[in-house]
């Protein structure tokens, strides 16, 4: 517990690159909005079903005349979806000839997997103590 | 890769409670519906800010009156935000008196940290197969 309180409230320069530590402090201001538009991105089930798309594809990149047809969607309005993927560094991407290919960063999903989870797993204080003193 | 072309598409019932596995085989729509919720509440600065708050607090759990001097916002405001929180099962609470008590559910950010996370590390098999013939 004391070293939880030591955490410093804001930028934590060491870790920042990887894991601002959603659970593990308050996020500062900065880093939220930082980290709300990554989530942000992810809060449609049109673009989750993108990504999931694109990260589940075994070769390691997809065609987007591949992705349009799963869709009940024009292809300009699933072109919108994939451009905020890429804003929020989730996707990248290259256009050869007619057709552009889609690929997951997983730095970014990573960073996320990392930021949601919990540090080694703590007993609750007062309940343990409670146990013992019984 | 045989692996993971055998994935099913759509809802897989073991594993659906814990993971539907946004990184490993394509969402069904249900759950992408079901998880752009979740995200959609993390997709916003201040509940973000809320969340952490209240997963990083030693004692297990926080008062709404410890959260709101953070803010420069109205106490319904905040209250409202850590609604959506609540309804994406993030957080719970309990009215105490005049004040109402906040706490993580880690279940749902576990949740969420293990479809972030990807299967154990695959080496790309186009370069590792370049590397192997070179």
């Amino acid at each position: 517990m004391s070293n939880q309180e030591l955490v410093v409230l804001g930028r934590n320069d060491e870790t920042d690159a990887c894991c601002p530590g959603l659970l593990t402090a308050p996020l500062d201001e900065d880093q939220a909005v930082e980290l709300a538009k990554v989530f942000k991105a992810l809060g449609d089930p049109v673009r989750l079903r993108l990504l999931s798309m694109i990260a589940s594809r075994a070769g390691g990149e997809v065609c987007v005349c591949d992705l349009t047809p799963a869709f009940d969607l024009s292809q300009p309005t699933i072109s919108h979806h994939l451009k905020l993927l890429r804003q929020a560094g989730l996707i990248d991407c290259e256009r050869r000839g007619t057709w552009v290919y889609y690929w997951l960063l997983p730095e970014m999903t990573d960073r996320l997997a990392s930021i949601l989870t919990r540090p080694a797993a703590e007993p609750l204080p007062d309940r343990a103590a409670t146990a013992t003193a019984s």
